[in-house]
């Protein structure tokens, strides 16, 4: 099986290192808008050959490694492609990408978000087992024909990930809470600290649990901004009900109720019982 | 040199091990109030003995690694001590502490804040390697004598641990921006989905972003509870101050002002060249 990956930055790069040691591929293929992430992806040996737009549509099955806003713009240039051809797009929203799909190619499509990642992004970040052991959320796969939908079970669990199926809006409310609110809080802790009088003085007390809560405020601006549109709906109901948790936390300390706050602390404990 | 240390857990019995590594200190002994505490620090070799609190004051330096509240309601039982005898306060908030120090003793008194630890807590989650290379802050040095800010400053060098002078005012400040606001955001986040229908379902999705936003809501909801009483001021002023960052992101994403909102978070990038 040929794959084509559009895309070469962290999520498409290590899915080529992770899918050339697999046994069902024969070739990975290449291709990304930015000439330097092609030549780094190359030299990387994340993917086997860089090639066109065109090749790429020839290949057994295609993923998009892109941003979310570029998934869609990309989505009408498949238009007329085999029908044997499997697309997969990795996006962290599902909802409107899904429905940007055109109906002619729908049967052909896979919506997919690996629950992976790291705040760092471009070639140089890829690695090999990003994947391992990690979920993979299959949305709205009713739409999808059996032969793609199977063809990327095959692939995703040839690289160690754990499949979850979910409809695209339940996977969209969730990513919301479990992703895409982390994300705000981060930045928001990051501009909280850099608006102070004397950052460096501050940061200079950094120690691992406020590195633990910056580190996604490291993300790339671009493919966040564009998570944030394309969910804005579910960001904002799960941002309003942190802002109410937080208000409760900051009533509490103002009215000096201790006890109060300890047991609202020691609900939040009961998480990781979950987690 | 012998230490007492009164506290056996992450903190203490994590510095009972790294001490009895120096060439400083020829013994290390141990207090707890709580029995079993006691017989695990002994059984993990965290301290060569367990005293009674009697015993401990006749060390040459103690180190009080117990919550903050408990410092305060020590402090008394240590008055009449011997002049020669060091004592470090190791909790998270200095202003209040200091302040409750009585003047008998206050020339003793090196107050000190290690920044680092975990989200876990008591004799087992102790580990060598804790202050290695981490930050130490003393506060208010002026009011202890040199002897035993020499004395202190000695044992934490011994450790790896890099000294930041800083006045206890000051400290609480920042320590509320670094540590303090994070874990309240950290509670807040755990509870925001916790409060949802399904929590389950959400967590299965759960990863490495989540995970470290919601890592330090597994911390101790007593210890935490008494750090936000005796930095309470500085708190709530980090909490609005937040919520105002959190809330102009929330409008942004409202509005629909997607390049605005991307020049935010890169904003908020820009903390990485800092840390």
């Amino acid at each position: 099986m040929t794959v084509g990956i559009v895309g070469l930055g962290l999520i498409g790069g290590s899915l080529g290192l992770a899918l050339q040691s697999t046994k069902l591929v024969s070739k990975v293929l290449g291709y990304d808008h930015n000439l330097t992430n092609c030549e780094d992806a190359l030299e990387l040996k994340l993917i086997n050959e860089i090639v066109s737009f065109n090749e790429i549509k020839k290949c057994d099955i295609i993923f998009l490694a892109i941003p979310v806003e570029a998934i869609i713009q990309t989505l009408g240039s498949l238009e007329g492609i085999d029908k044997n051809t499997t697309i997969v797009d990795l996006g962290s929203t599902k909802g409107e990408i899904i429905k940007s799909i055109p109906s002619s190619i729908r049967s052909n499509f896979v919506a997919a978000h690996p629950m992976t990642g790291t705040e760092k992004f471009g070639p140089h970040a890829a690695f090999k087992t990003l994947y391992q052991d990690k979920i993979v959320v299959f949305c709205d796969t009713k739409d999808s024909s059996d032969f793609h939908k199977d063809r990327a079970i095959q692939i995703f669990s040839h690289i160690g990930m754990k499949i979850v199926f979910m409809d695209g809006e339940a996977h969209d409310r969730h990513a919301s809470f479990i992703s895409h609110l982390p994300h705000a809080i981060s930045y928001a802790l990051a501009n909280s600290v850099i608006g102070q009088e004397d950052p460096k003085r501050i940061l200079l007390l950094a120690a691992g649990g406020f590195e633990s809560m910056s580190r996604l405020a490291k993300s790339s601006p671009t493919m966040w901004s564009e998570i944030f549109k394309q969910n804005r709906k579910n960001l904002l109901t799960s941002l309003e009900l942190f802002e109410k948790e937080l208000s409760t936390c900051k009533e509490m300390i103002k009215d000096e109720k201790w006890s109060e706050l300890e047991n609202w602390m020691g609900d939040a404990t009961t998480l990781h019982k979950i987690l």
